[in-house]
């Protein structure tokens, strides 16, 4: 299923996009995608009988907003330099295990919302993200299996990033990571039952309609279902925690310089297969 | 005031200690300790007229869990190396800024909760911390006048830190600091006009009964104003948001080996003058 959240900023209903498109509406049966509503396989069933059943009503799209496709998110965990590529442009050696930070949930906003770039930034960054997002109770997994049916499902999540507050500013990352409006996500929350292989996405990203990121989760150092074990080795995921799953080659940063960081006026469109689009245009803060 | 919350964990009520020590249940004029009532002057009025009144039914305390202060906890920020003589011991230099990492609000627990040891951990820390309650939303402040008026309140947090997993395992501080368990907080929210001066504080912390930290937070590099004003540059902080201040001399870390890191057994307790006690048990998780 692909499940969403429409309607202004704080007060989203939720909703399904079925198989031919059409927008249909949820809150009669469910009143939001959360954390409690992926853990409770029940209600998910009704989501499913109904929309298989038709008996959903429509939505009229136009001119509808697309909030995160997930309400009250816990926490956002994030793994850093996951990609190959990404890991050679950044100059940085092959991590041997996951880097871990972390992005408030306030960040989160929705996949064509604004990004504001910070008062006094020069290096705000793009990222193209494969986002998980955690079904149910993930603690000291064993095995992939485990980890996997820890997994609700899938989402874009754009991990905007500020080079020189992240880096160059003290040296924890989480500094240039947690500037408001800095987690779109979405547009869909994609079930795990329609992602067969979470390691055969290809993810892109535009600045200005030019190609800047064009990946594959192929490349993941630490594939989805290691960086879930993994992760539970340290803290406990909940339902409704999102992980974001690191980027590949092509941002600012690895550009030679003058780096084409972004700015007001910009606008940056994110894909990933099957998952869908976001666009955002930046801003001022 | 000195705003509590008190029950079975998930279920706990709101609460206030008098100024008598009688406990006094507020459930009845307001739902809960959150960002939602410090931000609502009008609710928090309720509250200190009916205390003055006389009019809150009393609460008998025996047996009564006390919870964290705050529900609904959006975010906790916290900064490192944020007193000289905890610099000082570790060895780094003096920060020219502050450093910011994050734990999840799901490390929350109440002030006398079990705290795990996360398995596979040899170097769980003690960390005793000021931590600052935010009560209006905090967004690019100019002064410390305006960084002190965000400011709700003040509790204690004990920042349970894994030195391993912080240090050795790739070098973002988050993966050692957000394993269940890992921020008890309270006992009480002393809203901020009990606390003229947040840097007169003494925070001290027991290890079995031995005196392992005995501080003051006018050791602290960055002053509370200044640690506000200065995260507001970075991020937004929300009613509701908690911040960490970080530690002074006197863990483990700093001590000669063999360390006495935490081990299951141990008893923690922690005091700020004015802001109450914690004791915890620790566990193997």
């Amino acid at each position: 299923m692909k499940l969403l959240r429409v309607g202004p900023v704080g007060a989203e209903r939720p909703a399904l996009l079925d198989e031919s498109g059409t927008l249909r509406d949820l809150s009669g049966i469910v009143p939001d995608i959360d954390g409690a509503l992926l853990a409770d396989e029940t209600a998910l069933d009704r989501v499913r009988t109904a929309a298989a059943a038709g008996d959903l009503p429509a939505l009229d799209a136009a001119g509808l907003r697309t909030g995160a496709p997930l309400g009250r998110i816990g926490k956002v965990v994030c793994i850093g330099l996951n990609y190959h590529d990404h890991a050679r442009e950044t100059g940085a050696p092959i991590p041997a295990e996951p880097i871990v930070f972390m992005k408030a949930a306030d960040t989160v906003v929705g996949p064509d919302d604004t990004v504001l770039v910070p008062r006094g930034s020069v290096k705000t960054d793009w990222e193209v993200e494969l986002a998980v997002v955690i079904g149910r109770t993930a603690r000291y997994l064993e095995t992939d299996e485990q980890a996997l049916a820890a997994v609700a499902g899938y989402t874009i999540a754009h991990d905007v990033s500020e080079r020189e507050f992240q880096i160059e500013r003290g040296g924890q990352w989480d500094k240039g990571k947690n500037c408001e409006t800095f987690n779109p996500l979405g547009p869909w929350l994609v079930t795990a039952d329609e992602v067969p292989d979470p390691q055969a996405l290809g993810l892109r990203l535009w600045v200005n309609g030019e190609l800047k990121q064009d990946g594959t989760t192929a490349e993941q150092i630490f594939p989805v279902a290691e960086v879930v074990r993994y992760l539970s080795q340290f803290m406990t995921l909940h339902p409704g925690d999102v992980i974001n799953t690191g980027t590949p080659a092509g941002v600012a940063m690895g550009r030679p310089d003058p780096k084409p960081y972004l700015r007001a006026g910009d606008v940056v469109e994110l894909e990933i297969d099957g998952l869908g689009h976001q666009r955002q245009e930046l801003k001022d803060a």
